[in-house]
């Protein structure tokens, strides 16, 4: 492959790229609403925030629908432990910031 | 609302959340495997595999995707951190075992 047509396919390969890029951030902030959605419930029934064994469940899902990879499973579950991380901080600060009103 | 009635609703968005990161894991590995194809062609034809100035490209995209939140543009900053390095660790074993053979 000489080094124009490696620049064409590298074009074409970054395109998909930033396509799967702005799918995969709607659906983050499409989960983050959900999460968002199931703070107000929990705190308007008094139900404790944090359940460790629903995280399992997220952790077991997520290794399911990965199972043919090629992200290993460890990978899948250090991005979703980010992802998880970031959601319950954007909900930490959304309770504080209603509690001083 | 009743703790029943928070209850079931908490299982609805339960089961969105299970089904979204169903389909943001798919689009994750999706992702690899073109970012593998792109390793593929930047050996064959002696490219440079890292690209300061492609990844700010990346970030640019997924800020503008991101714009109407509720994600913070750091929070999908430091999500797309963790996604990238786990994306370049697996192309360093990938090429490392490939030395090998």
């Amino acid at each position: 492959m000489t080094r124009e047509e490696a620049r064409c396919k590298l074009e074409e390969y970054r395109v998909r790229i930033d396509d799967l890029d702005r799918r995969i951030v709607e659906l983050l902030n499409e989960r983050t609403r959900v999460v968002e959605d199931i703070g107000r419930v929990k705190r308007s029934a008094e139900l404790p925030i944090y359940e460790p064994r629903r995280e399992e469940q997220v952790f077991e899902n997520i290794s399911q629908a990965s199972a043919d990879g090629p992200l290993t499973n460890e990978a899948v579950r250090r991005i979703y432990e980010r992802i998880i991380d970031e959601m319950r901080m954007i909900q930490r600060v959304r309770m504080e910031g209603r509690g001083e009103n």
